[in-house]
């Protein structure tokens, strides 16, 4: 995006199990070093009082009150609604780089190919985010199943993490084909070491025209 | 709307203090004496155990976080599509009539209207709600000075019932062009005594082809 300064926002997506916390601390630090400050940190959905409050209610699942896709779209971007307007954007002007574990592409990815709400994510997301987007999306693209044993074996899964596989199939299949489409967006192969996975994580971000 | 019963979908909408609640009484023994059935009554945004959850959002000002304006958007469709896919949907086709305290036509003049967002609540409202619609909806209409004078003497007001008058002004303008372009909204005089109100109430009633 053009701004004024020159603050960037950084994505990192992925399934389950993909290895996006590991990747974080990676780029967070990469960031510290390149700009001297520590990033503005977010988590979607979340990363407001609000939004988290709306995280809670699309992860829990509530047997008597099944969420419904529909809502479970709206609310996703009710919360990154607030996320932009209260956390991201302000941060980006204020000269602070922001670090997301997950933004609109995991709405896209899970909502709009999982789901098979893209037609309503699509102009939603438009209709709320307009032409705001990340200046760089790296994409950890694993197979799904190995994704949700590493997932299973931290422990719980929340309502999403139970989904069945074929959900998880489209989601990444969705990602892939946004990615091929959209330069800001890179796939890094999350299949193999961590080591690999760093090193090839590295070199896309020193390769960067910042 | 056409369904395979002869369930009846009707809502009550107006600005804070037009008499919606005494209103909704007096609908509702309607409907019970015309069908033999008690209507299955909803209110919005709320309704069902997670849409009250959303509804709490909306209502409660949270001044170190303030709701973005498309968030209260979003938040309120998340609501409404759980809250037609949970309750609505079902009681409509079990061959319940279902009375509602608002629906879609607030968040049209509110949000839409009020807030200047048009064409965001028009898009989202199309992608969620396809075309289902009330198959009457009762506008009580009343001088925004006036209703919230009512309202203000019930006690105090939640976040939406303290905006500034003009937020009610271009709210009611709203409602009353949506009735005039839509033959399934009726406007009802709510600055007559609560006597008259409940006169005309009924002769709309007592019209309809049911």
């Amino acid at each position: 995006m053009n701004r004024e300064n020159n603050s960037k926002f950084i994505v990192i997506e992925g399934l389950e199990g993909a290895g996006k916390s590991s990747a974080i601390s990676l780029v967070g630090d990469f960031i510290e070093k390149h700009t001297g400050q520590v990033p503005v940190c977010t988590r979607e959905p979340g990363g407001t009082p609000l939004a988290e409050r709306m995280r809670d209610l699309i992860k829990v699942a509530d047997e008597t009150d099944p969420l419904c896709d529909e809502a479970e779209c709206l609310l996703l971007y009710a919360a990154r609604a607030q996320l932009v307007a209260n956390v991201i954007k302000p941060a980006l002007n204020s000269g602070s780089w922001v670090l997301g574990d997950r933004h609109n592409l995991s709405s896209l990815a899970y909502q709009g190919g999982g789901r098979g709400l893209m037609s309503l994510v699509q102009v939603v997301s438009k209709a709320t985010l307009g032409d705001f987007k990340p200046d760089l999306t790296i994409y950890l693209d694993i197979d799904p199943a190995q994704g949700l044993k590493r997932a299973a074996s931290r422990g719980e899964l929340d309502r999403i993490e139970k989904q069945a596989l074929n959900f998880f199939e489209r989601a990444r299949a969705t990602f892939l084909a946004f990615a091929e489409d959209d330069d800001t967006i890179a796939v890094i192969d999350a299949g193999q070491t961590m080591a690999e996975v760093h090193k090839d994580i590295l070199a896309l971000l020193q390769t960067q025209d910042w």
